[in-house]
């Protein structure tokens, strides 16, 4: 594949994030039939024959004119920031785990890997109308997974959101902002001076373009983001009734463990969490090892883990591997199936190599065939 | 049985009662072997060939010496109190899931009748170094519990037990102390009062005879009667290493359900419950209709509860059953297995009627010759 047909291919997945709203699974099944360039295409043209029932062209195309997907990138980058797409290296083999509501490109600030800080992340979510109790958690635990290189992971709200992030920078670590409105867009105002201390250290990021606001079905389809882009969802206090219960089985649907914070059984902030785990929705998370603890058999035997931390473990499966294997390796999601084409999109690599690479990986046991696809190879210890 | 043999009956369990210390399963199974009556004549021998390797008749035919077991009865009618023995219609009988540690008798100060209150009767246990929090939600859970009609039995000890008593008493309810000394003793002393409003409109109860005082290994034992006595046990407050986690895990080995409150996770005192949760060793209750809801559809299908509420249901499997088998279905055991040598000692009555009243109870499906015993079928709704 050559440079300018990636470029192309890199701009049809950014013409479809301005066109399609976030976590619309039906067009992301028309996308994948008919791959990204001639959706985008199809979109542009904005004739109805070119689409299945259901998916309206008219509409994604009028949104898409108005959005000015075609200097997006470049807007981005004035700003300190950029896109990244399905087809680049560092999209987050985890977001696969979406399927068709799999996002199409997203929106970054910050000098961090995403792909790399999602292998080792944990969400930490919560009310905006939280307590005491629930802040001093947020920010005492955020900071002990921050120490233990733990990328930590919220939505940047009032409440439990911005404590998780606060304790995880005053820590020293690292903090991924997951936003429901455009990353150039600060909501909430107060939290200016936060979000901009994330992006120094962290990442901001987001699924809509630049200058979009937030909306309703956008903070769902955001909590679906947070859930997925990482390891577990800690859930520190939510009330019987609330959005972070949503969060929470969204991580179940994508089987992220789930759990939550008891704290007294007189406070209704704390009433979700109870709930959850009398329901078995969440684990109990008595003390913040609990979370580690139950991380741990998972991701220290995910091969990919290592080239989140960089360690060089010379006795490791990793070992031996040419730069293209360990590229195709890394490109490999942690769970679920992809198809060769979509390996060679993401790996920006021509078919063979990456056919070749497949063939390594599967005689050391790292990767498999499923007849539908490939996929990783899980060691437990 | 002749009212007589009865009374002999009666005299071998409260002398084996004197003679053993509470929990001692190789006695037990000794004297299930030989029956009561023979092993209490052979203690009084105290010949080292009556008994199997392991059981010191010496030691227990001294520790009988020195007790008065002969006239304990009266000593304990003098004191306002009574003896009740496997042998009577009393006897609870959960206490059969006990095995060979099953009591031989136990002393009772109040009014109320054992077996029945057990039938309805939810633990309350927990540290006695507990927080203001766990003495609040000790006493108004036992309120709550009390005013649902279930008695709240607990270990009458300082902290979360004396809590949990005064939070049914103050309901108007009934709750029962289970001691690790004698009826008579009060132990701890602060407690007298707290003891006398326990007789007065609740029960106390002992293994042990009066005058003894506590042992460690009696509290043990003591826990052991808590678990088994009650239909589920609720920790309100446990550290990390904590007695109270040994009653639960004894809740456990017979087959009640434990459940553990959730607290602060900055509260050392809550930290026993929430890795009793996260292990499996509890359910969360993270508010007192979670307790009930897990009693419910155990209690509203067995039939024996019926004479705990004492409702005249006339729909129900006991409707058309005459006094006999009524009182051979009382007597069989919530759980396990019981001979019909043991339903004829508990109901005082003659083989004859009571195979009879089997016989019925079979025919309507209330009862069942496992071939090794009978049991009560359970009838969920």
């Amino acid at each position: 594949m050559s440079h300018g047909s990636l470029d192309t291919h890199r701009q049809a997945w950014i013409d479809l994030a301005h066109a399609v709203e976030p976590g619309d699974a039906r067009v992301g099944a028309w996308v994948e039939k008919v791959g990204a360039e001639a959706a985008a295409a199809a979109i542009a043209r904005g004739s109805r024959a070119d689409a299945p029932m259901g998916v309206h062209l008219e509409g994604m195309q009028a949104r898409w004119r108005a959005s000015g997907a075609q200097d997006a990138q470049e807007r981005a980058q004035r700003l300190g920031g950029r896109i990244i797409t399905r087809a680049d290296t560092e999209w987050p083999s985890q977001l696969a785990d979406l399927g068709h509501a799999e996002p199409n490109a997203l929106w970054l600030m910050g000098a961090g890997s995403l792909r790399l800080l999602s292998l080792r992340s944990i969400s930490m979510v919560g009310a905006r109308a939280c307590t005491a109790y629930g802040v001093h958690i947020a920010r005492t635990w955020a900071g002990e997974f921050a120490e233990r290189h733990w990328a930590v992971t919220s939505g940047g709200a009032l409440g439990i959101d911005g404590a998780a992030h606060r304790g995880a920078l005053e820590s020293g670590g690292t903090t991924i902002a997951v936003l429901a409105c455009g990353v150039d867009v600060t909501y909430p105002r107060t939290h200016d001076a936060l979000f901009a201390s994330i992006a120094d250290s962290g990442l901001l990021v987001s699924e809509v373009p630049l200058g979009e606001g937030v909306r309703r079905q956008r903070f769902l389809a955001r909590n679906r983001l947070i859930a997925t882009l990482t390891r577990a969802t800690v859930v520190v206090e939510a009330a019987l009734r609330s959005g972070t219960r949503a969060t929470a089985r969204h991580a179940a649907t994508v089987n992220r463990p789930v759990l939550a914070v008891p704290g007294p059984v007189t406070s209704p902030a704390s009433a979700g969490c109870h709930r959850m785990i009398r329901d078995n929705e969440a684990h109990v998370a008595g003390e913040w090892s609990d979370v580690i603890d139950l991380l741990t058999p998972i991701t220290e035997s995910v091969v990919t883990d290592q080239s989140a931390t960089g360690a060089a473990d010379d006795e490791g499966p990793r070992a031996g591997l040419d730069p293209s294997t360990l590229a195709v390796l890394d490109a490999l999601p942690a769970r679920g199936i992809i198809s060769v084409e979509v390996l060679v999109a993401r790996t920006a690599r021509d078919r063979m190599p990456v056919l070749s690479a497949l063939g390594r990986l599967e005689g050391r046991g790292l990767a498999e065939n499923t007849g539908s696809g490939w996929r990783l190879v899980r060691k437990r210890a």
